[in-house]
């Protein structure tokens, strides 16, 4: 399994150069897009690594996992009251469905879903008490209490984000939205701004492919049911206009970040974590989801082949 | 096991009067309400099954698993070059996603990318001829040489089909379909037509559970990646907008269709073909969701809790 | 003023080179793009002319004018039930528009609003007899036995007109269109065929300036009110998506089609044609706009600047 | 011609009681559904008027007028490359076309496009100053130091604005918003809060019927052009997707408000304004439209119609 893992990123490190770099927010076009790391843990405590993956980088969008199991045990399932469960689907972007389907985004994935999901999260507290709550929930759920949220990636996303204050505000005038846009769009950035290495985000995302329980620690995280339909979410939105595409070539549930993290369930076997900045036009990393693909296609391991 | 289907058809056939039976055929409308089927057709060649189990009724949509299977056969990949993998995610429906697309349906489940994929068998042949290999394929896939098309629901759908003739149309004005229209929407219309029981669908999809080869016969239909990925595509797009909810609560592959059919796949295990023709809002069939609901949640099979 | 039309004429004739011409009709692609005509006709009977304002043209979607014109005659105001009277107003055409509005077109100057007017013609005949009718109202109004449908045009619409079949399906899947659909397009094909010369088309939108009443023939074609009213559905439909520019512009009421025809009123006063091929991103007449900018501006006919 | 104007009024009268006040304001909500004004001012200085024309109510979109007024003052045409001049054309609202149209919104009346007119008008000074300039402004053109604005709306337009904050940030998105955006949205809720009686209405629109000079003081606005220009707008824009029904029906150019108010221009003649806070389900001002309607009818002063 370590000499597969090796081969695939000595494949796959020759092509770090593809794809382009987000650069929508200042500070992650400044990052090295040669960086590439591949993390395997496996239910049973092994691991399998290469490449750099120790590294802190930006998980950006792969933090809604995180959010949405959060947001989950604190008010349930009267969540999908307020967020959809179906696959965004259009090229066009989102605020086009929000106004067809009355405020209500399709899944807590895309942008608008988030924001609802940290407006949950928030719950009449402060945005500084939501985004320690968030923080402590990972360091948690990985194990490691040295994962921190990037300052700097925080505030650039902040100065920046008229797109995401339209999205609120478009979902606070149907009322889908309950406290005030800057506050929810507060914990918004700083949760996308959370810095972990493919190690730690493989093993934040183990209880998923584990019935709910992290193997390590031994602590529930989720019930079965509900790991089992997180992965489900995963592997229908998790990767914006380009989820389907995932699901025919990779077949695993994941959930991407435009910070060139992807991290992957494999369920009953093991949580994956890949990261390389370069993205396709959908916003995924590029090499990323080859090598996902490489390690799905030689495993065996995809959802759809058993 | 078969205790587990006995109940689980107990429990639901008294709620067969729920949901709308589909009125926009009238063929179609005249089926009765109360009728359910379950057929579980293990790859092992053991079956369990309960209720209306070989009553053929009309498989609509269902249809397209099998065409796009037969599709795939003839051109293989470059099939994507004219229709798309990813869920079609809109309530308001496809052709405003043709628009934006420029004549690229989604995906190979919606009408448009059926009838692409119908474009595509008819290659040349007159509809008759690609009518004619179509139920060969369904006979063969099935084991069974007594299933046939409805003529009645055939002409009933052709007199009223102007929603497809428009896709077709406006598809062929892009130059993404490239025969006669009305040739094309017979080769469409007709597979739809495709009459089959439960126990016929279930073992006409259990080459997609084995690895692409039929356990019964031992004919291989597909390579085993290609019955993967088809699986993918059933998982994201099979329901209409309601596939994202039916990987959430089912957590299998399935295709719907309008008749109240739903075939699913369980990887590595089973087939299962339902049939209750009371429809939920999205066009998939009510209390068949919910008998897979049972299935999936009592025996474990999901594909995302292993 | 004849002096005026000569200036303008010789300082845009110059320009005729500029805009593409329509090519997606082989018919029109084959049209010289350094015709340039203009033709005004007051309403007391003079007329000042520069160019080429005696040879046909395909006047195209002007043919609009005159359906719209005779069907109006035939069912009155019971047409609005069936066609809207708001400008379009999008860049993506119109087949979108038709799905959030359920089959009804937003004018009848769009596509699919023509094709709408056309069944109301058609009114249960046979297409030729329907043709026969339009030609024969487009004679009376020019007050011109001459003018003819030029059957390689509508041939060549005929065969390439899946758009059209598209939008004439979409909307018959609404019950908006109630004859068969290739009746309803021939009907359509051949109407925007017909070709008239300059000063034929102007002669014949004459009733428009003159309260409904042809100041030539001395015939009443329609009350004053409903003269002003096509009008006014010119001015704020009249130029597909560039109908509030010309509006800004010119200020005049004006029908534009893909031949490069442009025919306009000026209430009280005259009627113009002007024709020039070439064609501007919206698909109105590139020259033909300048000229009648001019021609506005240097007369103060604008409607509003009175 | 006042008892044109009695009759009307007398007439019409008895179904102020027709239509919603709006709501979306609670200040807004509060008015006296059945005040009903009419006040024509006519170029040589005479007047008609009944009714309430001296009671101040809020002009909400009709100040778009007088702000696009002083925007292109301030930047002349320049301001075209930010604001389109078409018809917003679609029953769904504007942040659709927004994001078709990279954050141009398609005229300077509807919602989008006044907010870039504010913002044009900010030009770097605080939302007071530009408040202030917006009010003399439109003392200078009515002629009238008492008009001001109402704080309590502009308070309430402030408290619930969360549409207008989603398309001011969206469009900053796209960089069409270059001041903080609830600068922008200061200026924007408290011009549309500008109070003022039909009378004081009808004399400040009177410059657009007059080729851009106040006939009454003799100062000059606009350039002749300019002036038809901005009438044009209002013609093809004024009354949302109510704009090619208004044009049909009234035949001049008008902009109305969700207060209930209209003004009107009759080029070359006179100016005015109607008031009755009962909306159509275009948000325009049911009794008030019938009221424009009858006058136009009977004293043919319809733009088409000369």
């Amino acid at each position: 399994m370590q000499a597969l893992v090796d081969r695939i990123y000595g494949t796959l490190k020759a092509r770090t150069g593809e794809g382009r770099v987000a650069d929508y927010i200042p500070q992650l076009a400044k990052v090295d897009r040669d960086k590439f790391g591949i993390a395997i843990e496996m239910v049973d405590g092994t691991s399998f690594v290469a490449g750099d993956v120790d590294e802190p980088f930006s998980i950006q969008s792969v933090s809604k996992v995180f959010t949405l199991t959060l947001a989950l045990g604190k008010i349930g399932d009267s969540l999908w009251a307020r967020v959809g469960r179906e696959p965004s689907g259009t090229p066009f972007n989102s605020i086009v469905q929000l106004e067809h389907e009355r405020g209500i985004p399709r899944n807590p994935f895309i942008n608008a879903g988030a924001i609802v999901v940290a407006d949950v999260i928030l719950a009449g507290h402060e945005p500084r008490e939501a985004i320690g709550e968030i923080l402590r929930f990972v360091r948690f759920l990985a194990d490691d209490e040295t994962i921190s949220i990037d300052p700097a990636v925080a505030r650039s996303e902040t100065e920046t984000g008229f797109r995401n204050a339209a999205l609120a505000n478009y979902m606070r005038s149907f009322g889908n939205i309950h406290h005030a846009v800057e506050k929810v769009l507060g914990v918004y950035f700083h949760h996308c701004a959370i810095a972990m290495s493919c190690r730690q985000l493989a093993r934040a995302g183990l209880f998923l492919a584990n019935g709910g329980r992290n193997p390590l620690t031994g602590f529930g995280v989720v019930s079965r049911e509900r790991a089992r339909r997180i992965n489900a979410l995963m592997l229908t939105c998790g990767h914006y206009d380009g989820s389907g595409d995932f699901a025919f070539r990779v077949g695993l549930p994941g959930k991407s970040g435009v910070g060139g993290g992807i991290l992957v369930t494999v369920p009953g076997r093991a949580s994956i974590a890949v990261w390389s900045p370069g993205l396709d036009a959908n916003g995924n990393s590029r090499v990323g989801s080859l090598a996902l693909e490489a390690i799905a296609q030689e495993t065996g391991w995809s959802v759809f082949s058993r």
